[in-house]
């Protein structure tokens, strides 16, 4: 929320295609690690500078550059100068609040994303911004802070020697796309045990469900939904494409990421609904809750006040109440009284509140 | 709701395309019946393995695998080398969450769809993935469990020299689809039954009619609308499809098989429509009753309290209260409570609280 | 209800494109009655047999063979075999609870609708499947019971020589279409009716207005809505249609077909709206008079508690209680709670709950 | 309603194409005049019959003719004859219940739209359907009643050698349609202040707040939006026409008048919101002052019920009760019930009740 | 809302293109601010007249003519003239309550649009219409007041050689477009702003949440929703426009627009969603607060009348009432009605009232 503000007045009046960072993250240089790889070798060297980066590349290789730390915008920037990247997606990259999207330039393909992560104790989304450029051999990742996003497609690099290494740079870009959409499943998963929790509540003990939740779980939710949306269209301009960057071959994967992201909008929609249901359902058995401690005092006040209302009768002081020298007076009124009450209790049997 | 967490926990990290089973059903080896037929003939095999399969197809024929039992990964992958189905759709295979999907491939079209069914104790709709891979001549039908959901169609194969032994391979894809789209009627019926069950209760006595059914029905609706609105596309891609597998004979099949699926939407939405309705007039009675309580405090509370009022002043102990000492106070009394309790009933009759 | 539930029971198993009545209607044999006319000459035969259909077409004549009772299926199949109905059409004329739909067939257009009809006393909507099927000279139409809906038409055939008797085959099924569709009007404007007098009842008693009627009508409206939505479906097929059954001529009452189904569309979700905000209102009524209720009890017990509180002071038995003895006690205690009840009054007056 | 209803009483049966008013209006015959015009000639003449229409027109002239009074079926007859109008056009005219549509014939093209006007007094918006035929160099529109919608235009004709004398039929067409748009803005603006009286009642008083009107002006609403959601259909077939009938250069202003009707549609929809909103508000005041009722209650109730128990324990006529002798225990008792009474006021105040 | 009544009643009955100023400002003469430059040269020059203004265009230059206060429809209409504005676009600039659009007409683009801004004082947004006019080689701008909007645009064609000055109108546009745009972003920040107090106060005390904050801010959003949600269609036509007035690299830049357009419906929307959730959480917690006013005044009442009950039986003075002189019998009574307070206190912790 802060940094949402701090932006858009740091950004406000500048022209369009500056490239300034719009983050919280405040560390220092930007860590690179760059891999370059072909079926048969792969070499990797990490610095904190795009020149530093001097490992050559193999013979029809392919090279991933990993930024982490967009607050050192002079690296991003010379990047940006090396491989042609459109100033406005160089603006895109640094801005961490974009719209997930998908541009196809000259030089290359852009696209924005955001991986989510989930605090467990806050119980709040977490989202960063992931840029990924796509080149004919190369692929640049920028990831906004020096927290890593993908040491395990680095591994499926380093071991295997399978689809990931024969394959080209798009199949690479569609694969950091694929393990961030797989995290989506993992947070999606935390706000169902949540969810589940609250459901067991409202179903043990409403009143002690803490309905707080419901509301911050939905804001979660319309967060991811506000997340994932876009990264419907960004997917689908993926398969759509007739970029040269893009194998054929590739799309029949980017249809299946595509199917990931439909079906998590699917979950997101059935969370919503099963929140809505379960705030209604919670709401219910309040309802019911009072209802019955409604009966309660009605019960109460409707025997008791109006047997009240006979003894007071006979704690009047008149001198002249015949009633208080008969004999069985006193056993005649708990008679009555008691009559009134079972008459009341019955009454009370047949208006089903008992 | 485990197996979906703990299949996300599984494949995460591991490459797109690695066939990895994600349900739990973990009984030893698969089931596999085969048979082959033409309009002539028909033979059939069961085996737990793919190579066992030794029967020789007849001239012009057309061979059903079906494989009940994924959990055998190997005999799985073993057909797909043989049949050339493409890894995705493997992969696809055995991860049983996936959302239903028609996937045209040069192999062949792969598409994954859900049989529904209904567990009359515990009101639960059961889903379980079925996967159907057609071939030129061969179609393989992949069930999770042990559970057979075709003997009708075994029966009509066998019995019958009708439309199923007479057309292709796309026919017998169809009549799976349509199979397992007719049981998600009895599935429906049944919460209809569940669903006039709550009605009655709401109409009769809403105070003991279960909301929670209401909740819990809602979201096994939630559920099957989650299943049944993707494969309104995937259909819809075989009704458009121009495919060399599908025959145009067959795709007015797959409009009655459409149809189909719309009505059964049109079901859903009209339950969650009715689901709706019956909440709020749930409520709608449930307040009238609370109302009905209220009313029946207030109206003993103000006939009382006054009255008790009264009786109170003269069960004071004032030295000079002239009034005590009337003849024909005491009598006088009840004469002016009792007109203050008709003033007040006549009162409760115009305002018809009575 | 309950014959959909039994259809789905008694289809489940069979193979698709099976002619099975799945309606209630069990009476005997089928009345057929054959009109065949031209311009010039019209003849009307009834027989329960298509056999026994003897009179000859007229020169460039058009055949009418309306059909009433489905349950003897034989007499069906007998008019599918002799006009080449595909076994798909035949099987959803008999199908009694299919979705209006228009498909086209090599042999002719089959299209099925639903007539509608009301009953005052249950304020109940009541559906009949109509199946129309269209050859170049010929119509069928289908009605499911004996009940007669097309008498109106019958007799504009036999008495006019106006634009039915000169137009094609097509106009005709247009003509059924209309009819059927007109009668929608009624039955909407019965459902007006009863909001109507709902909404009087809001207005003037809320307390004695029946919201089970609402509940009531909008599940008779989810019903119509149900059977209009997928009719805006078929008639647009037959604006767009192409078929040389059609002659362009006819489709320009296509469109005005078309047209009224919208409007129907549009006062349905108009009558659901009004329903919607009735119910609002009639709750907002009903929570108004529980906040009058509530105000009442409120107002006399705020005023009597304190004072019977200072009676009940002086009903106690002290030996020492000064104020007893006091000469004008009685009358200052009277006083005293007399400027209690004024300024309690003022204060509620200055809340405005008086 | 009323008129809908006698409508298709009378309709139903008849065969389409019959041209039936089925309005209310019913005094005698038609008021007809007729403009001829063209850039430098003007001439008048008013009718109550086609046929007495004379006046000559002018070379390169346009002819506009309202008719007012659609109960005088043969003079619209007449017209449609003299005019070759479709007979579905024709029915059109006189049916007053059609919903807005452009239909283009060959001898010209016909739209119905509706006329808004807006009582003061019930807050009702009242709607009358108006015809309007385009031909080659004529137009003529069709008013239900005597009272006339058009004497700003005619003025317009009469005064200016402005643009509506230069340009064509299709333009004087236009015309007729944008003033009526018009008069959708001063309705809107109706409502608008009916909905900002409503508000500053909310705002000042709730429960004076009349929620009827509500109700009532949500029904109003409703009500134009059924009239103009087929307009925007309507006057989207004007723009993407491509009748010879209309000029290219008029067609701008078509979008003009389009962009008016997306306005009003969006106004519209504010309304409804700030309505729905405004209700939810009202019923926020009203529950928030019960439970003002109910603290008030509670407090009261809470403070005195202890209280009067303890003086009611000394009432009582124990023979043996010790307190009752005590010097002080009158004292004592008040001074007891005065730290009660604190106490719970503390305790209230804690809680945030008072 | 009082410009827009005074609005369509001055307009109303004239003729459509008549250039007529609808809005409130009313200070004497237009400002016009005129900028001629290229990469290289740039000279501005202040006049309240077009004819006033005579510097001359540097070879392959660009004018931008920014005009502030439409009152002066003289000024407004020399403009016009001089770059043969069509008649409905300047109609449309000086009506200043339009939809936003994108219309492109021969000699040139028009496109009108709103600016944003925040009122913190009475939490309003406020809105004000800017035309543009786009030419080959100049644009024009419309405010509609003299409060200049467009500062920080002047000064970047000041200082910078950058992209502002090298490129064409065209860009210049844009870049008026996305200043305005950005506005929205900080109107946006203002109103989480509120929305966020809005949240603390219901998290922290809802009964002191002034709940028709919300309401406000809802009514904003709407108002905001209806700038924007037309401005998406205008943005989407300059995107896909075809015009030669655009030049295709300027298109990216749009795109981008776009993008930021959408985020704002999102924020919208995401803003709509969370005041929806918080209103309902709010009516949550005072539902909750009465919940447990009611539960004190059940307790305390069910505990107390009996009691009082039995006191009063003993406060009768009936002549034979035995346990009045038995010794003990008043500490009798106290343990009794110990007893009984003791058991009503279990009860209501067993059913978790306390």
């Amino acid at each position: 929320m802060i940094g949402k503000k701090k932006k858009k007045k740091r950004k406000t009046g500048l022209p369009p295609g500056t490239p300034v960072y719009t983050g919280e993250y405040l560390v220092g240089s930007a860590d690179i690690t760059a891999i370059r790889y072909n079926a048969d070798k792969i070499t990797e060297q990490n610095a904190d500078n795009p020149t530093a980066l001097t490992h050559s590349m193999p013979s029809r290789g392919i090279s991933w550059y990993d930024v982490r730390g967009l607050n050192d915008v002079q690296a991003v920037e010379k990047l940006g100068q090396q491989f042609k990247i459109h100033p406005l997606a160089l603006e895109d990259i640094l801005d961490v609040h974009q719209r997930p999207k998908w541009e196809e330039y000259d030089s290359g393909i852009f696209t924005t994303t955001r991986a989510l992560s989930f605090d467990d104790a806050t119980l709040e989304v977490k989202t960063e911004q992931i840029g990924i450029f796509l080149g004919t051999d190369f692929v640049i990742s920028f990831q906004e802070d020096s927290n890593d996003l993908f040491p395990a497609i680095r591994d499926r690099l380093h071991r295997q020697k399978g689809r990931l290494r024969q394959r080209g740079a798009d199949y690479l870009a569609y694969s950091l796309l694929d393990h961030i959409v797989d995290q989506y499943y993992l947070v999606l998963d935390k706000i169902d045990d949540a969810i589940d929790d609250f459901e067991q509540a409202v179903l043990t003990d409403p009143e002690r469900a803490d309905k707080r939740k419901v509301y911050h779980l939905k804001r979660q939710l319309t967060e991811i939904r506000r997340t994932v949306a876009p990264m419907r269209e960004a997917v689908n301009k993926f398969i759509l494409t007739d970029s040269t960057f893009i194998r054929p071959a590739t799309v029949i994967f980017a249809r299946d990421l595509h199917d990931h992201i439909l079906q998590i909008t699917d979950i997101i929609e059935n969370q919503r609904d099963t929140l809505s249901s379960l705030f209604d359902l919670y709401h219910s058995e309040l309802g019911q809750k009072a209802n019955h401690v409604m009966k309660t005092l009605t019960i109460v006040s409707t025997i008791f006040i109006p047997l009240t209302f006979i003894v007071g009768v006979y704690g009047t002081n008149f001198d002249h109440l015949p009633e208080l020298h008969w004999k069985y007076a006193y056993w005649g009124m708990w008679l009555i009284m008691a009559a009134i009450a079972v008459m009341l209790l019955i009454y009370f049997k047949i208006k089903k509140w008992l």
